[in-house]
């Protein structure tokens, strides 16, 4: 069954209110097909807004990062945090300048975060990030040993307190400007590609490139 | 004359400090090439990330938005903000996850904004705004009218206070997994790239394709 986002205040999207999601199913999938996100939170009393790696399962957003890092100590201290992650579908372009606009699909997480201090959920939720960053590396590669647990850090974000944002199409124009026709109306789409593969200086050559590397190069997200 | 950040207390890079850069010339550069920001600032006591548009002219960053937003209303009264800009380059592949990572470019800015109110900065802020997200639109496309102009705020954010960090090459692993030989490490390249130019639906079939939007359709950040 669907799950539908119950928008607290702060959470209620106000500007642009047509293009606020409350499916739940929304925020999986913005979030689902995001490589990086940015963590807003209060750090020496102004905010601090650090792009970082993460990754979902279920209603919990797993964010890591070093254990040295100020963001990641702030943030597991139960202060307030903000995460974001956007993606910039397309530039619309307008008749007119104040019409000019962007496709995008964004959330945002409003909560407060708790270090994962549990040995088999940091496990996991390592796991998760790495699985959303690099999937098929946590198979591939090698897992982290005891020093390298204790120099990483792991922070929980309960995805309750959600707004999701989605625009999508071309420009909307006042009828006075697409009577004139004096100007190219539509859209520009982006999206995020992948490159070639690029091995290592110091892998041997006859090392062949894995499938769960070489098959990722597809559009890293889908034109919408 | 090439002109250094010169980092205080909160934008010196702890983390990582080999990755710092102290040029101005490459926040010029991390922030030339990119499409949107997220402005971080704390409304009603708490963190929030707000993915924006803006564009840089000197030493002076522009944001607008509505005048209705809350994160532009609040971001102009001098409250202390953080704008964010993010490119994600490629991902890390090591042998261990540990050394797993991503290739980028971002920039910080800390500082307080101030709300432009003069007409003939507030014009000039627009006009870089749209230069940076649709080049060539504001001479194409019909210019703001006086009531557009007033439901606009431009905010402007010196660049005095500001953190370059930039990740480039391969994996820096371990020896001992080096040797091992165990896995496949290198880079995977992630780019951002345009795709077909798609006229909007009420547009005449005879209106042709600008040649600045036509000739945008290549990668919007060449691999590095």
């Amino acid at each position: 069954m669907t799950q539908r986002l119950s928008p607290t205040d702060r959470s209620t999207i106000r500007r642009n209110a047509k293009r606020a999601r409350t499916d739940r199913d929304d925020l999986h999938e913005v979030l689902d097909t995001g490589l990086i996100c940015h963590l807003g939170l209060e750090i020496d009393g102004g905010p601090r807004v650090v792009p970082t790696g993460y990754g979902r399962d279920g209603e919990t957003l797993y964010l890591h990062g070093s254990s040295g890092a100020r963001s990641l100590r702030e943030g597991g201290t139960g202060t307030e945090i903000c995460v974001t992650v956007t993606h910039l579908d397309g530039i619309v372009y307008a008749r007119s300048l104040f019409h000019h606009s962007v496709n995008y699909r964004s959330a945002m997480i409003h909560g407060r975060a708790r270090e994962v201090t549990d040995a088999a959920e940091k496990w996991h939720g390592l796991r998760v990030i790495s699985e959303q960053l690099a999937p098929g590396s946590w198979d591939h590669a090698r897992q982290p040993d005891k020093k390298e647990l204790a120099a990483t850090a792991v922070l929980a974000l309960d995805l309750t307190e959600a707004a999701v944002k989605i625009r999508t199409g071309g420009p909307g124009d006042d009828p006075g400007d697409i009577e004139a026709n004096q100007a190219w109306a539509g859209v520009l789409p982006l999206w995020t590609a992948w490159g070639e593969p690029e091995p290592a200086d110091d892998l041997p050559a006859s090392f062949g490139i894995p499938a769960h590397v070489r098959d990722r190069r597809q559009p890293a997200v889908q034109r919408p």
